[in-house]
């Protein structure tokens, strides 16, 4: 059997039809985090992967340049995370690595990031973070955030990226509870 | 300007060339991380990517199930590293989010991971980890390993995943030195 030599992660058929009648700029970072939980909800609804979901906008004009929702299963990828697909959409659409290249660039998560996306957070270039659900919530839903740096925080801020926890978290923390009620999955191996 | 719905990360023409003429099997560890410092090597040397290269393997035969160079720049994708692009065509070709359906299985790395990639190990279903050069020489050489747990080998050793480092190093950070002595661009943001 040979070895492959590329993968794709593609956004849901729904999700696609959703991304074409979005707004170009959501200016207020509330409605970027509405829509990430939209995306966290539909994904479940649509049974399309976790239910995670996360926006990458500039933070001046909020413009859009990624939506991202959870494809670990269907995708056949456990890094398809929610960031990891939006912060790869948005790299794409700017033919860059480096978001900053877009001006300040934020990314607004429907769960506080795992260690993963933690960690691929300052290589892309992004200078604010907002998060809704949070880690025990996530907990309590049965997901594992992984072992972060405990000043996880603190690390960000010396990066010079800003963090805002608990945006919308009712909301965000009900997709999570909603998932876990329906029995759906949890796929840590 | 519309959002991308996708995304794809492909390895360089001269390595999907050796991934053709690999044996289906490497047998012994040590093969596996000669492999990947090899391809850490040509990946400078074809300006590629930066100075990373991964190889996963099931651990009792040594079936090759992916190898990865680092992307980030050609593939503009800040998660585009060696370890990421090798778990993530394993996956593809295992058509599965999750490395322990093939056995048990290793990710031997050119370097130490990042905070990122050992944020992704325990998602994939890995049961060791190789390592080559040591966060030291990659810092040595200008990179950034980011804010990795402290206690990141208990981490791993706790959820039954075995780590084992300085495996071929000089060999892994003659690589890393070499790029720098390049003046390669070391990206980030």
């Amino acid at each position: 059997m040979k070895l492959e030599t590329s993968f794709a992660i593609a956004l849901p058929a729904w999700c696609v039809e959703l991304a074409a009648e979005l707004p170009e700029h959501l200016p207020e970072p509330i409605d970027r985090m509405r829509l990430a939980i939209e995306l966290s909800r539909r994904n479940v609804e649509a049974g399309s992967g976790g239910p995670f979901g996360a926006v990458v906008a500039r933070i001046d004009d909020g413009l859009l340049l990624g939506i991202g929702v959870n494809r670990v299963e269907p995708g056949h990828c456990s890094s398809a995370h929610a960031e990891i697909v939006a912060l790869s959409l948005a790299q794409a659409r700017l033919a860059s690595w480096n978001l900053g290249e877009a001006g300040a660039v934020e990314l607004a998560s429907s769960c506080e990031p795992c260690a993963m996306c933690l960690g691929a957070i300052p290589w892309s270039g992004l200078r604010r973070v907002l998060c809704g659900a949070s880690k025990s919530d996530a907990e309590q839903a049965g997901f594992d955030e992984g072992a972060r740096d405990p000043a996880w925080a603190d690390a960000l801020a010396r990066r010079g990226i800003e963090l805002h926890t608990a945006i919308e978290r009712k909301a965000a923390r009900s997709v999570l509870l909603d998932y876990r009620d329906r029995g759906a999955r949890i796929y840590n191996p």
